[in-house]
């Protein structure tokens, strides 16, 4: 069952997509981790399943400073609806270009993620990312 | 925020994870697309975006025809939380074993899922599936 969804909640979530990908080409796992909640659960394009703001933040400060270094993330958000007034659910498409190193060249991946919104707005709850196959992508 | 889950509502959320299991294990494309939501959202492990229980049931009875015919899958409910009173988000391994074909073998995948509980009971609205790397394994 979805939900019409007004625009306030469509521009807040917007924005954190937009957030997620500027936090991402500023290498900063801070603002990337700054709208999931405390205890989101984060699925990385390796199956690990990361708990938490703080592991969610080491994490990407991580991948910022080595596999993913200079690389510049474009997030397309494909889909949104609401499960309920004040749960949400979006996919995303990432286009992802990295300029050196082991992981060099465009790949392209897919989320969905569940957001809710709390006192303080709306906050990333659980994020499943995944690359797309290369025989796959678009 | 995780809100407490009461043993029905638990109950309710294992049995369709066994509903999932046996229908894989039955080849019964239809079996396996019953707990999901008329307009529930699949990312199956190849990051396709099928949308809807009618598409669900046949692409599952395609593979269970074809590349998975004769697999046995075994889930493990590995986490369940509430994201409120009658939203649940669960995260499940699968191990996988096909007897032959090109992908014959084991294979580890892991999913998370958003299920509703609505009139009816509860329904998967969301399901995102992705394989676990050979070299990460477990």
């Amino acid at each position: 069952m979805t939900e019409s969804i007004d625009s306030k909640d469509r521009a807040a979530i917007e924005a954190i997509v937009k957030q997620l990908e500027a936090a991402w080409n500023a290498a900063d796992g801070d603002a990337f981790a700054e709208p999931f909640a405390d205890d989101a659960d984060f699925i990385t394009i390796r199956a690990e399943h990361i708990l938490g703001r703080a592991a969610i933040a080491s994490g990407h400060a991580g991948i910022f400073r080595t596999i993913y270094a200079g690389s510049v993330n474009q997030l397309t958000l494909e889909a949104l609806r609401l499960l309920r007034p004040d749960v949400a659910l979006i996919h995303v498409h990432a286009q992802l270009d990295v300029p050196a190193g082991p992981l060099q060249g465009k790949q392209n991946a897919r989320f969905s993620a569940v957001l809710t919104r709390e006192k303080g707005g709306w906050q990333i709850v659980s994020l499943h990312n995944m690359a797309i196959p290369p025989n796959a992508q678009r």
